[in-house]
C-alpha cells in the first residue's frame, strides 16, 4: 500500500480515483474542495496529447486528479516551498507515476530549466488566495504562503501563461469570487480571454464564494455563464452535482489509510 | 384613465405598481423581462433624494418602474429617437409625473443642456444590444437602434457615469451574460469598479443570459456575486422569486386597459 516513508504528522489519504492516494500533514495546508472542484472542470480540456502544467501545486493534488481524470501522460508541477513539493514527490513516487507527474521546485516567476522553455497546452492554477471558510489568520508561515498572495500574484499566473501557453492553449483557475473583476482584467491585459465560468455557491440562495474559469491565449470575447454549481443543499448535504463530481468513492476530507 | 391621445398601433398596458400605465408600440420595441428586473435591483439604491439618469430610456420604462418602486423625484431620461421620446412623454403625461420625470431627445455622448451640466447619484440603463430571445435580425430600423449596439456603445456609457456621477455614485445596468468580461473591465477603465452582481439563468440547469450589474465610481475591488436569478421553474411556470419581482399585479407584457 506505501512504498515511501510517512513523516511525522503526516497521513496517507485515499483519493477515491483508481488507486491514487496522496500524503497529506494537517500541520500545513490540506486540499480542499477548491482543488476537487478545479480538477473536474479542468479536465474536459485535457486530452491524451496535451502537455499540462500546475503553477503551485501544493502537496499534488491537481496533478493527481488530472492524471485520474484524463489521459494526460505528461504533467508538471512547480511549487515554490520545498517542503511541500518533497512531501508531492514522495506521493507521485507512491503512486507509481514518476514517468507521468514531475514536481519541480521553483518559482512561476522565473521557473527552472526544463519548465521554462517548455510551451504549453494547459495551465491549471489553485493560486493562493484568503480562503473564505479558514478565517483571517493562517498561524504558520507554510500555511500564510500557501492560502495568502504572499509569493504568487494572479498577474505573475497570467505572465507564465501568456510566455508559456501555446496560441489557443487553455487557462484553468479557481479563484474567489469576489475578486472575478482581478481575474478578468488581468487575463484581458495579456490577450488571454476568460470564455468560460461556473460560480460556485455554498447553497442556492447564498452568494457565491469560488468561481471556476477556463480562458483561451488569443480567444475572441464571448462568455459562457455556465449553470451555478451548489455545494449544500438546505439540509446541509451534499448537492447531487458535487456528489457527482466527488463520486462514490472521491476525494473527501479524511479518507485516511495510514497515519504517522 | 388615459389623458393624451394614443396613435395608430399603440396600446396602454397597466404597469402593476401603483396605478402606473405605459404606452407601448409591439411595432417599435416593447420593454422586457430585463427593464422589469433592472428596475427592481436598481432600486435598492435609490432613495429620496437621489438624482437620477436613464440613458436610452425607450419607451420610458425604467423611470415609471423607479419612480414606482422608490421615493426618488427627480428621474431625468435621455433618449435618442424622436419618436420613441414623444411616446415615452405622454406615457408620463399620462401618469401626471411632469415633475419627476423629464424624457429629453438627445445623445448620452453629449447630452443636450441641462443634462450635460448636472451630476447624478446614480445612472441606470438597459442599454441596447442583441437579445438572444429575438434571433439575429430586427426589421425595422427603430428596432434595431433599441435592441443593437448601434448608436450606443458600452464605453459611451462608461463616459457618461465617469464624467457625471457624482463620486461613489452608482450605476445600474442590465446586459447580456456574455459581454460581462467587456462590462467589468469598460468600468475598471474609468475607475467605475463593479461590486455587486446577479447571474440571470433561465432556469437552474442553463447558462446566464443576463446579468444584473451594480457599480460604484471609485469604488475599491470587491465584487459580490449574488445567488443567482432564475427565471423558470422547469415546468416552464415562473419561479417564486420573479412572482415576487413582478408582483401579482406587476408589469407583465400584455396588460392591455386599450387599444389604438
Amino acid at each position: 500500500m506505501i512504498k515511501v516513508q510517512l513523516k511525522s504528522g503526516e497521513r496517507l489519504e485515499d483519493l477515491g480515483i483508481g488507486k491514487l492516494t496522496i500524503i497529506q500533514n494537517p500541520n500545513y495546508f490540506c486540499f480542499g474542495i477548491d482543488a476537487v472542484l478545479l480538477g473536474w472542470f479542468a479536465a474536459r480540456g485535457i486530452g491524451k496529447k496535451s502537455r499540462v502544467i500546475d503553477l503551485g501545486t501544493g502537496t499534488g493534488i491537481l496533478p493527481l486528479l488530472i492524471y485520474g481524470r484524463t489521459e494526460a501522460q505528461k504533467i508538471d508541477a512547480l511549487e515554490i516551498q520545498g517542503d511541500i513539493a518533497e512531501m508531492a514527490r514522495r506521493s507521485i513516487v507512491n503512486n507509481g507515476l514518476e514517468e507521468v507527474i514531475a514536481i519541480t521546485t521553483g518559482d512561476i516567476r522565473n521557473p527552472p530549466t526544463p519548465i521554462k522553455e517548455r510551451r504549453y497546452d494547459v495551465v491549471v492554477s489553485n493560486p493562493p488566495y484568503m480562503r473564505a471558510d479558514h478565517g483571517m489568520t493562517a498561524p504558520a508561515e507554510t500555511k500564510a504562503i500557501a492560502r495568502h498572495e504572499l509569493r504568487v500574484k494572479l498577474s505573475d499566473i497570467a505572465d507564465f501563461a501568456k510566455r508559456q501557453l501555446v496560441d489557443r492553449g487553455r487557462l484553468y483557475l479557481v479563484y474567489r469570487a469576489d475578486r472575478l473583476v482581478d481575474v478578468f482584467c488581468a487575463l484581458r491585459a495579456v490577450n488571454i480571454e476568460v470564455k468560460r465560468i461556473m460560480m460556485v455557491h455554498p447553497q442556492l440562495k447564498k452568494p457565491a464564494n469560488l468561481v471556476l474559469i477556463e480562458a483561451v491565449k488569443g480567444g475572441k470575447p464571448y462568455l459562457d455563464v455556465l449553470e451555478p454549481l451548489m455545494v449544500y443543499n438546505a439540509d446541509g448535504s451534499y448537492t447531487d452535482k458535487i456528489n457527482e463530481i466527488y463520486g462514490t468513492e472521491g476525494p473527501r476530507a479524511n479518507h485516511i489509510l495510514l497515519e504517522s
